[in-house]
């Protein structure tokens, strides 16, 4: 790979071998080459694909990758024998820029416990390991598991011998996410200091979140020198994970005053590329994750909003843009004050003088104490009407609901709802299953019709009195709208969160679209 | 509130008031009164129960907390004016400690855009706010906010006129999470240098995760003399959230060697505490977050499972009962190693030889690159049938099922079901909804009942093929279940996650109960 100046940090990524192997992320083949070229679309410089000898899937998924993703060198790991370095290898071959990854623990506790291997021997080892692995690549990296907890002359020593063995990345793993941020950093210097030949390899950092520090841990060794940082998209990995590349990244990039390095990566990709990597290993990101979170850039308390709205700076140290996010997003609630709320109504259209909004506010208030999230629509049945939505205020209202599925049956479901002047309308429609036979019925009686990009529930009480909340996401020409729902019945709350959706789409459209009223004419009640 | 020792860190709960800010997880009253019990019991020292003069909400939860829960200093947040610290002081006087929190802007963009005063007025502000506060109260704890942001010498004024004024805690927020550990122990550090009286007050931290480090940040302050962290359980706040509690106990707990403080948190209250504020807030803890994440103590790669098998300390710095976990759960997959699924076979009742276990193992390889999770039931069918179950051989098969819910009519469920001898059961049920009718009429036909701790679905593919996938928890006398399918059909994929979770609670049980042989003879076809 090119050689990067003091000033830049190489960023390899291991989603793909460390944050695969957290229970439950394993990723088939076709995922694993769409998060490949993610991962190269977003400018990393290397990928570490796999563990070659893990399992006939990660040899195939190395291999595929070195042969298709471009840009990023390619890297497998393997354990310093011949078996797994050969394994490696005839994976990654046909990669345009390749790099094997060998390890082997040096703590005594994994000497004693894990290897059984005096330190002779581990160092033998490591150094047969790497002159392999040369002979058939340029590219070599050498990682020192569980370095944080190694005796630091020993780690010296093996480290020395690797780089002499023709070691071209020198790896420094806190594997059991044992270091504090100073311990690290003195690991570290104290390597810089006593090793020969350091300064000819790269040092790179390799730290795991059991503290909550990887991140914390990975920054502190930039700033003794390292070089490169591994860490994984959404910070997943083994137990608490890896470091989070995002947050490695934007950190980076913020505090480049201090840090003063750079990444290759494309910011404004982060967030498409979180999304993808939660989507196929299923690791839903928490709403609070630092950087990607759907809450990252949401601000909802009132004095917070004031100084959002009147200087973005005042409470945002980075552009949601910068990471991919389309904007940050002002949720109203209890602790949003009236500047906010000034601020949304003035976005909906709606101009108040002081004393109507002072109104407004006070009936806010207390709505907020009812309810824990305060969308558009609400806001504007306050100003309407100065009060929630009655029934027959909402353009579209539930009356009855029916459905039947099973296994041999076609999913059905007809619904009735009537509209804000009372006239009924019913329709019966088939799906894929009852929630999609609910939304589709929907659809046909209002004519309002988007995309589903997200549908959740979750348990949100246990035992006898059990509700589901339903969550979902639509895309309409309009905008984007999450509706939710709480309800014994899974398909009832389904119904309820689509129908919160399209009652707010269609506050802004005019009256009853004419399908739905040819619709209403072949209803029967 | 009692003076902690010169090692003794005081642990200061903002879940209430500074989390609750996270958009969308405002808490009712009972839901407060809950977490605030919740958190006394964890022995933290300081509780803020919330913002008395944000909203009426606030104020009678602040006031039901005073009354109601022993044990910490409850908080109350106030604007350095009358009015707010007022409406603390009215809020909290019943509670037997009780501290009145102060806080005022300070940095220039604060001052210029948000707060529009000179230097001079921000100190007399301040200054009359803690003034007035001391004379309702003795524990005073003022605010610098966006302090990580203002300039050290007005900094240093300002904490240095409040000190005077009568604050015995001075805390120095990094209000939007741009600090750097060394960074911001250099901005304690300074104050500890430079501001007279310093030493008669405990200084606090309390740091943002905007990049990642608000746990670090928070360690780096102790670390040059802070005596108090702000935190929340989860992480949970405004934007990517405040320091994680939990993580910062552990840290200070497993790294006590370099940190030489302590905390007075029943550790092993950790992860109840979590699980609560999970539920209240409905912000789910992602499944890699450190301490309390599902994967914080599961191990999957072989390599480590080995490692971990052999001594535990390998690969795991702290004991997951420490945090109140019940056990690191040791997840099968692919990078599960020969080791790995000897114990777990073994644990199973299968004690293998040598060559039976290879044949297992390489099976189990080709297995582990079409399924995920290797559960239980399919080790157990690798074992006996050298396969994946086929259908005649597992306890129960889902042969038909059929569902009716809506408005007005009440949910039902028929199901049937075929057993291992070929035998077809029938049986129908009601229910709160049509998921738990269909979990209901399982249970009475198999005879196998659990308590559903855990149910969610998420949508896992969009657009036209959507698919749901079903994941539940049932606890159950012979332990926890974890069970999962994918549907386009949520009822359906329901009934064979639960089905799922039945048969691996069959297999350790003896035939048919009595009951369900007796429903049998009341089904019909």
């Amino acid at each position: 790979m090119s050689e990067p100046g003091q000033d830049r940090v190489v960023v390899f990524d291991t989603t793909l071998r460390d944050g695969e192997q957290s229970p439950g992320a394993s990723m088939n083949l076709s995922q694993k080459l769409r998060v490949g070229k993610a991962l190269a679309e977003l400018g990393v410089d290397v990928i570490e694909a796999g563990f070659a000898a893990a399992s006939p899937g990660d040899f195939e998924a190395i291999q595929a990758i070195a042969r298709q993703v471009e840009g990023p060198a390619i890297c497998s790991l393997s354990r310093s024998s011949k078996g797994d370095i050969e394994a490696s290898w005839n994976a990654l071959k046909d990669a345009p820029r390749k790099r094997i990854h060998v390890f082997l623990a040096t703590s005594p506790i994994h000497r004693d416990f894990k290897l059984k291997m005096a330190k002779e021997e581990i160092i033998r080892r490591a150094v047969d390991g790497v002159k392999l692995a040369r002979e058939k690549c340029e590219d070599i990296e050498f990682s020192t598991e569980d370095a944080a907890r190694t005796e630091l002359e020993f780690l010296a020593e093996v480290v020395e011998r690797v780089i002499e063995a023709g070691a071209t990345t020198l790896n420094i793993p806190d594997t059991v996410g044992y270091a504090l941020p100073q311990t690290y950093a003195e690991t570290l210097s104290y390597l810089k200091k006593h090793v020969r030949g350091i300064d000819r390899v790269i040092l790179s950092v390799h730290c795991h979140n059991d503290l909550g520090l990887a991140v914390a841990n990975s920054l502190a060794g930039v700033m003794v020198g390292a070089r490169q940082v591994e860490c994984t998209i959404n910070g997943i990995g083994e137990r608490a994970g890896n470091a989070s590349l995002e947050e490695i990244v934007m950190a980076i990039k913020t505090r480049a005053d201090v840090l003063r390095v750079a990444t290759g990566v494309k910011t404004e990709r982060l967030y498409p590329t979180s999304r993808l990597v939660a989507q196929v290993t299923g690791l839903q990101v928490q709403r609070n994750k630092a950087i990607v979170g759907q809450n990252a850039f949401a601000h909802e308390a009132g004095i917070h909003q004031h100084g959002m709205l009147t200087h973005r700076e005042t409470y945002e140290i980075m552009r949601p843009e910068e990471v991919g996010f389309s904007r940050s997003s002002l949720v109203l609630g209890k602790h949003s004050g009236r500047h906010a709320l000034k601020e949304r109504l003035s976005a909906l259209g709606y101009k108040l003088e002081d004393a109507q909004l002072d109104k407004v506010f006070g009936e806010f208030k207390v709505l907020c104490d009812k309810k824990k999230e305060i969308y558009d629509a609400d806001l504007e049945a306050l100003v309407i009407h100065g009060q929630i939505l009655a029934p027959g205020q909402r353009a579209w209202e539930l009356e009855a609901l029916s459905t039947t599925s099973g296994t041999g049956t076609l999913p059905a479901a007809s619904i009735a709802l009537r509209n804000r002047a009372g006239e009924r309308f019913q329709e019966a429609c088939g799906g894929d299953g009852p929630v999609d036979a609910v939304f589709k019925a929907i659809e046909r009686i209002t004519g309002i019709s988007g995309k589903l990009s997200d549908y959740q529930i979750q348990s949100v009480t246990v035992g006898e009195d059990a509700q589901g909340e339903v969550v979902l996401e639509v895309e309409h020409e309009t905008g984007v709208y999450r509706g939710r729902a709480l309800s014994t019945d899974v398909i009832e709350g389904s119904a309820r969160a689509y129908l919160d959706v399209v009652n707010r789409i269609a506050l802004k459209q005019p009256a009853v679209p004419a399908e739905a009223a040819a619709v209403r004419e072949l209803g029967t009640v």
